[in-house]
């Protein structure tokens, strides 16, 4: 049956030499050696690969390891699954991919993970992307593996495992809700008539207030630039997005509330600390300037709080809803920026008739939140291993910080201006004219290093000279060299732009 | 601060009394003793119960422990938190909680676990409920928690633990999805046009469905009965559910080409194999029935799948998407009803613009499923540790459905009728007249009983008698001791209203 297997057969096995003791992990071993034969030719398009099973029986490995070489293979497009049939290898120049997917992505928030898949061509492109400033994402080197494991072993040691695995709450793991509560308390967070929710993270916490509270057409108000996230969730339920600018001190006040009283949103969106993908934050003083907005205009207002934990240096500020004496405001949390993004275990605090109603659109939605993930995330927190990693996240953090904000200094042509955030994963860099950041991430991206340009943030207003550098998910060493490679290929363009400047003023003269 | 502790003390703590000998879990021995406190008015509405840490600490025990204890006192309605407050204990007879939660629920899937909360008086009438047919859910003592622990093990001892706990893709953990392409080809299910999507189990199949294909007042066909959380899904898109009725063979061929040509459904779902509520499973030539009428009237089938691998006795019948030469059938599956209802996956197996189509909306909705339960459930099923469990919790599977439909023969009055599945988790039962499953069930759950009657399950058409009888979560013997219960509420109100009609006549005939 497969084609691949019975026509090279047991040769193709011999010639992959797998090492036990080597440093890289035997899935990547794989992964490279089937690679080579794909883009060496030995295995061309339309070849079958073996199912995993088969392979990893005549390999001598785990299966997951086989699965896992053949997902990498896939995600770069030299392979590609028909269910039913099998793996096959891609075609070279395949026409089925079009030219935008070829050079763009659809995904909103990373570079690696989208729904679009490439074609060879474009992974010719972005097998050389080595260092990604395209994602809001934390450094995975950090993640406490070992203390994780240890957390799970704690919850499913526990008595507590068959609740855990057996169907749950929409309202989210009560012994979760109890903790988030308490801590909430110790930050003076959340009004007696406040409840709490477990959300899929942030994202959901917002489509589930969009499906809620919106009709098409509404008006929501959100921070210009604000994240694509954000955005996707919002237009999905039909929303009208009205953007009030961010500017150094986060979302301006006096523009925030002359939006509320031009546009009578149906909620506005705030992210006050760290704000995506800016990094700004809003002093004391205009939190309760936006919270006085809100409340005179009578709009209800969302506080993004995913970043405020990741102050590398400086002082904290009060989250809005602490400061807001009557408990309108819904505060969003999550464990995806502060711990593990793969978990998705987010949550909102918010007034108890608005948290019922949520609960049962998100139990018609998706039942509840992965309990797994809920319970071993509450062990985590609760034994002081969150707190001990978020102690060793924000000491790297700062060093991430620095490093992206001296080597925009240092290797971005003149003129580039860049924000300077004191936490938080991304800042949001402004080239000199004439310089598209836009149009220029094709140049970066051949030279190994990639970020995502500013059209993916804007809401209301174009703009083609900025971008979003998320450095959080690099060590300083990488944010440094990928620095110097964009300030090269900025000064390249600008460099050819004022010749090409030389020569049209020529030609114009003559 | 809290007013509960310093007002009763250390004298509060110290008579507290657990016992670490004891099989009766700490948490539980907690629960009990709090609770005693409460009903037995030691402690009264308005105290403050102090912080699960303080109490954890003063009592020596994990502050889980203390946690999980106030967890299940909340589920029970007996104290209450307020986010910024503590937690307090309920007033004895809530005036903030109407007649209708307090007698019903509006969760739709389970008995404890509801969005609505109970007040103390509900609780009177629950906590004797011990034999819960309410719910459609495995049996937790079946969990095998400890080869679970293990898979948890390897997958965080793995090289791949990192890019686990990173951010994901929206399609889906590749090497899952890997996995479940080879396990369909292994099964015939398929087409080379097809690809899989992870959801976050079959409701947000459901879900993302409804919100990629439906405008409000869209018609679209589905069984009658039918379970809540599909009618819950679909309602809450705006369509129209056209009921199709469920026999002896399942949904009928002949009403289900009526009602496609009649109503021009958006798409039909159907559950053929143990059907939810009434466990039918439709015949292979049936089978083939729908797929023509789907094809000829040019409309979408849904199949799904959730509990075809719980057979436990009789030949296997092909999936509908098996039959489908071309493939364009939508199938879904899920490790909830298979393995661990807590944990949310599931997938989804259909042609690939429509796949891209739903992974687009689900990144705007949660941006992907939870990672860790996606790897976990993996090494799960590829170790074979899934294979064993399904052939333990087939054996068990037997002996509940015997244990049920035995129950049902023996127990129940003369004139009941009840399916008889070949397999998973739930029969029909319906009652003779007069009696009203409706209306008898708060006498069922006075006797520590409960079931779902008929109307959460209608679709067009009201029905009475008849009730749902999920015996996947109980032991042999609890299903037993359960509809021996039932028999005598009913067979009371048999001869309650013999005797009233008797009374009636006699009034009339003087």
């Amino acid at each position: 049956m497969p084609i691949w297997y019975d026509w090279l057969g047991k040769a193709m096995t011999d010639s992959i030499l797998l090492d036990n003791a080597s440093s890289v992990p035997i899935y990547r071993q794989l992964h490279r050696q089937l690679r080579g034969m794909i883009v060496g030719g030995t295995l061309i398009a339309g070849h079958r690969l073996p199912a995993t099973r088969e392979l990893a029986q005549d390999l001598g490995v785990n299966r997951a390891t086989v699965s896992s070489a053949y997902a990498l293979l896939e995600e770069e497009g030299l392979i590609h699954g028909h269910v039913g049939r099998g793996s096959f290898v891609s075609a070279l120049n395949s026409e089925t991919i079009d030219s935008k997917e070829r050079t763009g992505r659809t995904s909103f928030e990373s570079d690696s993970v989208g729904v679009t898949s490439y074609g060879r061509s474009a992974l010719l492109s972005q097998a050389s992307t080595e260092i990604s400033f395209a994602t809001s994402r934390p450094l995975a080197g950090l993640f406490p593996v070992e203390e994780f494991r240890e957390s799970c072993q704690e919850v499913l040691g526990d008595e507590v495992a068959h609740t855990v695995l057996q169907l749950g709450s929409p309202l989210g793991y009560a012994p979760l809700r109890q903790y988030l509560m308490e801590e909430a308390e110790l930050r003076g967070i959340g009004r007696s008539n406040d409840d709490i929710l477990i959300t899929n993270g942030c994202q959901q916490a917002i489509d589930l207030l969009a499906r809620a509270l919106l009709r098409p057409g509404d008006a929501v108000a959100v921070e210009e630039p604000v994240y694509p996230g954000l955005k996707a969730a919002l237009l999905q339920a039909g929303a009208r997005l009205v953007g009030v600018p961010v500017g150094k001190y986060g979302v301006d006040p006096e523009a925030f509330d002359r939006a509320l009283e031009r546009e009578s949103p149906r909620f506005a969106v705030v992210t006050p600390s760290f704000q995506n993908p800016t990094g700004a934050t809003v002093p004391e003083a205009a939190r309760r300037s936006l919270l006085a907005s809100a409340r005179a205009r009578g709009v209800m207002l969302v506080e993004n709080d995913l970043y405020g934990e990741l102050r590398y240096r400086g002082v904290a500020q009060p989250t809005v809803k602490s400061l807001d004496e009557l408990g309108d405001t819904v505060l969003l949390g999550s464990f995806s920026k502060v711990a593990f993004p793969g978990l998705r275990v987010g949550w909102m605090i918010a007034p108890r008739p608005l948290i019922r109603k949520l609960a049962e659109i998100k139990q018609a939605t998706d039942l509840h939140t992965d309990q797994l993930s809920q319970a071993v995330l509450l062990r985590f927190a609760e034994s002081g291993r969150l707190g001990r990693h978020l102690e060793r996240a924000r000491r790297a953090g700062l060093a991430q910080l620095e490093a992206a904000v001296d080597g925009c200094r240092h290797y971005l042509p003149e003129g580039t201006s860049c924000t300077e955030p004191d936490g938080g994963l991304n800042l949001w860099v402004r080239l000199p004219a004439p310089l598209d950041a836009d149009s220029l991430l094709s140049r970066a991206q051949m030279r190994g290093v990639s970020y995502l340009p500013a059209r993916y943030f804007s809401v209301n207003r174009a703009e083609d000279r900025a971008f979003r550098l998320s450095f959080g998910g690099l060590t300083p060493d990488e944010i440094e060299r990928g620095l110097r490679i964009l300030g090269d290929v900025f000064r390249e363009e600008l460099e050819r732009s004022t010749l090409a400047g030389v020569g049209e003023m020529a030609t114009a003269m003559v």
